[in-house]
């Protein structure tokens, strides 16, 4: 745990903020293409697979969630999920929902998406309800 | 859980077989250009997120022990853990260790390795014997 957490400026400037669970920053990212959720869990510890047991367990428990979501509001059943961190650090892990005719289907989205699109406030807002309450 | 589990064609031409711990086929990738496991638990379910919460804590504490291994035994200090699935739909998770240097950095390993090396009989002999006993 790291009280001091701050969130990397390129995951702040990429993503909408969804919510904060237990000491998990739960983030939308801002390209609307596909349904992508990135969690950024308090800690300095830069790999999910160096935690300790029950941190790794919460963000999984999260990740599993927002894959709930995604399966259940959005028609985007497959659900990729990824902590590389190669190039921003800071420890985040990657859900993903896709579908087989998706931007760049069947390749990862990372460094592979071709286009992008927006969210407006009000779906954002719906999303922070449904995950968040 | 599936008892009459088969391990995709594909993974079990890409990979060599390490040991079956718990249900999970645990492979390794034959390109030995970095050290790349696979995890393959016995299920018919495709996506990680949607699995028991039970199973998923299994697989990602193998892989965990896993991620151990590579810190440990190798310079490759960076783990990339992800599961995609998007071409071979059998559920599996990549645990994949990475150095600043090494072939593809920092894109991820899919689809971005330029070159290829091949793991002598006695290194994996020797990963079986760390990892599996």
């Amino acid at each position: 745990m790291n009280d001091a957490f701050q969130l990397n400026p390129q995951l702040a400037s990429d993503c909408h903020h969804i919510g904060t669970i237990k000491n998990i920053e739960l983030l939308l990212h801002k390209n609307a293409v596909v349904p992508w959720f990135i969690l950024v869990p308090h800690t300095d510890n830069e790999d999910l697979l160096a935690l300790a047991r029950e941190e790794r367990i919460e963000i999984l428990d999260l990740a599993s969630r927002v894959a709930d979501y995604i399966r259940s509001h959005t028609d985007y059943k497959k659900i990729n999920t990824g902590s590389i961190g190669n190039v921003v650090s800071q420890l985040h892990v990657h859900v993903v929902g896709r579908k087989h005719d998706d931007d760049c289907w069947p390749k990862p989205v990372w460094g592979n998406l071709q286009t992008e699109s927006s969210y407006d406030a009000e779906t954002i807002r719906q999303i922070k309800d449904i995950i968040c309450t």
